[in-house]
């Protein structure tokens, strides 16, 4: 373990995403917040536009082309999708470890990026040493990684849901379903319509049925689980709340099985995994804050089909916090540093 | 059409459900509240208990066996399982037409009855009179039943959602999935730790994963629908808002068809269903106060598996409003009678 | 009365207010929807921006100059401050009653009006014919009015309250306060980032506590009633929630007085003000699509403080409600017509 | 600064108030959990209750008078007025330090503290060394307290704010005015109708204005401010939100002055008690889950009355973390020990 201080850089730290990773940076005990950029913000106080860092910082935002962000070891990516793949190669070649929060670098084929995103990928060459960011799947990749593809909310939620059936060839795999439902700050922070309290508050919808660009990230990874292609249904909805993930999860059993103890078996090395006793329900509330993701696993009417539940906060296991776990994974750190926090309910 | 004014009771109006069949009732230009009853509330103003009905009802709260209700033309029972039971059937011999909100008719039998509610049975012979009120699958049985099983708040979104594929014999009957998202109102005014605000407050959790009790109601319609008994998997989840349900349906199909067609047709006449354009997702609040039921049809991937999405307020067409509806059909009155309202949006 | 249908026509109907109205005005037994107008959704079917008013209405929106708004007996404008001192000048001179729900023809001093707004005021001929339209107050000259201003959310809820104690001369008119609080509907349906959900949710602030532009509309109504300039505090706060308003009020007593009794006759008559009994507390959800305000008048420990406490929906009685109450005061209907919906509870 | 752990119990535990003292004790560097007690959870692993605990202590409840209490160097009392006064004197007679979190010791006159909660006081005697545990007030009397009668949470924002102006003698104290709003979690985790979810939700109202028992406790302290008996209007609401107290306070001036520098200096030194820029506006959010109190002070359209905004989290420095900022004082600890936590935002 390393105790020097680590230089941490964030790319665009306006949005939920970034605030969070400011939040949780400021309170890692190895990590020295050494530049936060933002080319809209450029010259004022990050305290200024986050009041409740006051004390804990004293930085101010600076271009992403300063000189400070080239002096970091780490840099994170809290940049829309697009943005990265512009910026980081250049890092990476130079020596900076990136971890991207973006959806950049997580899906391995660049047709398949340019389909669900619009765009020519502009870092081909570095998608296949992207390590996708899920510690959980890929833990020794990560501790050697040039870049970090965080993975998404949704995925989070999901995969650690599927994973022990997966991994244990328990299900049929192309009957997947996932019935997620989302706290608003997952839409991010974007002067929308669609996203006001006026709109949100007091409804719920789903959206994105037809095809939701968190679906191939999905499905890539769980093809990797299953060792072959997956089927998956995958409906998300938005619920007034402002943080939270639930993923309801059903899958078709192919072989019997206790699954209670096959969840427990997965995940009892796994600090930020917590699979709930036998017959309960997560509650999104009790993640709130914390890098947890709770899983609790159902067999109604003890028949063929497994229902799991798996809740966790979308800026800290879905985004912030996972990115703080992949860099305490980089730099040898013990994983849970600084990352430690409890859940504020209610 | 009558003209007469029909005389109208409500048994047990303390409840949210019980309210809101008060503020329909008084809106209703050709029934009149009559008898309204409350063991605990006797004597009290109904306008004491909620201020909002002001001007609109001068009634008091009677004892449930007041002659009050013999009075009446039709009575609704608001009240907890386990009461209409008991008191209905003397109402209906004596000619007296019920339409009970709560469960106590709505499974056709009493040993699975007994089963998911815990207790014997009351009045086993009247259950095979019973009509299930849900006019969209049954008008004809409710023009002419005594008794009307008002559906339960999920069963009559699921039931809806799922109709036109049931009907048509397009999807697997066995692998039926609904993942059914309420509002906290749902789970009635009960003084539980469980339902306060600062409990139910931006968080979100499903509950009853192993076996809720509107799953044998919903299997027994759709079996009817389907010609055999369906497996269907019923997740419910609390969503931080008062009213409103929303449904996320899964089913594979089994043979190819224009979905967005078949729900049209299925719909084409019905006052109280709408279903929307193709690539559509209702929002809960577009029905909010009001008794429609709104309904998209999605095929992700134009893959084998339909998602139909479903949304109603869960304390009008889930109940006070479709119980309105059916008192419309027994008494020949047009079946949107005082049933008008527009949802209160935002 | 007339039994005349009248046609109407609002300009800028996208938003809540406009949203409110139409809801409004499809459901009112005497007005007919003849011109619904929007710059950017001219062409658009009226009921594809909002579905819920599907079966109410088949207009699409038209530009604001279609000689369909020439054909209008009377138009509402809910569009932003500075639109309607340009356009509707021309339609009341051509013999179309106006309501007005913006703020341009509510203050009756240009030069007030700019420093608060920002624009020189562009119909300065009409302000000394324009009636502020709050009918507990000025129901006579709206009659006749042509031009009628309709008050705002915040100065309906604070002069209803406060009007029985400054027609009676019973407080200092110095020092009065006014602790406002609203929904977030209230801050208009704009792609702004402070009123996202994500900022909004789980949060309580004041906004505008240095001076908010309903402070001069309220101080020049109080005014009157006083009978010369009043002193007034007001600042205004924002709660997570889509509708309501609820002001508390803050007077100090001159003169002993029975203040229950003077605000039970101050609105004895009065179809949209319900005075609460002694010791009572209004909720906003009891007015919640409704155009009543509710008022309870307390004095703490019996002392020289009278706090009055004041509820509407900012969408109704504080927005396109009272347009409606004024238009039926305009057209010799009663005031009632079309107004008598009760508030949806819970 | 001693490094010896300091051995914990809490009395009462299974409240908001005490969830959250067990959240900010099991992440104190210096604090070891001890006792945890519970009536009616005796037996009962605390993380059976607040699984969001889990990992972080293997406690089990017992009852309050098990011998683990009793080992304790502090304990907290959590629990509903009328048992500390009880349970408290023997505690302290033995030499343990007590922080009662209860209005218990608050208000140090017993005719007083009987009238408001309608009991005889139990302890009297120890009412004149019960120290009113606001640090910022009381900090030396605190560190040698035997026991401190930790703040309400309205008290807390409210006398912060008002604190500066009293204390330079600036303002008439006569004719204070505190009009607050709270986070429902304030009503406390008991089973009643009032505060269900479906009553509170989407709704607005004010309570207690006849007199609630915070006034005298809020009272007694502006008094010992102002060096004598002060008027004060003080009228609590419930916001539709978990957590957070905003205080919109209003006093007016007896003499010119600065109001942002005498607030600034007043609290220069105050670890916990941030003056925001001239012109802010606090949000509850910014607070919460941190032990931070946020004040900004305006002068309306500059005249002479003062509106100062104040807001804290309730369940932080309206509470739990305001009594180990107390404990962290009385052990002779750094005071913002084990409270550096930032609030979560979003």
């Amino acid at each position: 373990m390393t105790t020097k201080t680590i230089r941490t850089g964030v790319i665009g730290a306006t949005g939920y995403t970034g605030a969070e990773l400011l939040r949780l940076l400021v309170g890692h005990p190895n990590a020295a917040l050494h530049a936060v950029t933002s080319r809209t913000d450029a010259g004022v106080s990050v305290t200024d536009r986050f009041p409740w860092l006051g004390g804990k910082t004293d930085l101010k935002y600076v271009q992403p082309d300063s000189d400070l962000v080239r002096e970091c070891d780490v840099v994170f990516f809290a940049t829309p999708n697009g943005t990265a793949m512009t910026q980081a190669p250049d890092l990476v070649r130079g020596g900076i470890r990136v971890v991207d929060l973006s959806a950049d670098f997580r899906l391995r084929d660049p047709l398949e990026w340019k389909q669900w995103y619009g765009l020519q990928h502009a870092a081909e060459d570095l998608l296949p040493e992207a390590v996708y960011g899920l510690p959980e799947l890929y833990r020794d990749q990560i501790r050697d990684a040039r870049l970090v593809a965080n993975p998404g909310c949704y995925p989070t939620a999901v995969i650690l849901g599927f994973m022990p059936l997966l991994a244990a060839r328990l299900v049929d795999t192309v009957s997947l379903i996932a019935d997620a439902k989302s706290g608003v700050s997952g839409a991010g922070r974007k002067a929308e319509l669609g996203i006001l309290f006026a709109e949100m508050g007091e409804s719920f919808k789903a959206y994105g049925a037809p095809g939701h660009r968190h679906l191939p990230e999905i499905r890539q990874i769980l093809g990797d689980l299953a060792g072959r292609p997956v089927g998956l249904t995958f409906v998300p909805h938005l619920v007034p709340m402002v943080r939270g993930i639930h993923a309801t999860l059903y899958a078709e059993l192919t072989a019997p099985a206790d699954l209670q103890s096959i969840f427990e078996a997965a995940y009892v090395n796994e600090p930020f995994v917590d699979v709930l006793p036998s017959g309960a329900h997560p509650e999104t509330r009790t993640v709130r804050g914390s890098n947890m993701c709770r899983i609790a696993v159902h067999r109604p009417g003890q028949g063929s089909r497994a229902v799991i539940l798996s809740v966790i906060d979308n800026l800290v296991k879905g985004a912030a916090g996972q990115a703080l776990q992949n860099m305490n994974l980089m730099f040898g750190l013990p994983e849970t540093l600084g990352l430690d926090g409890i859940a504020v309910v209610p």
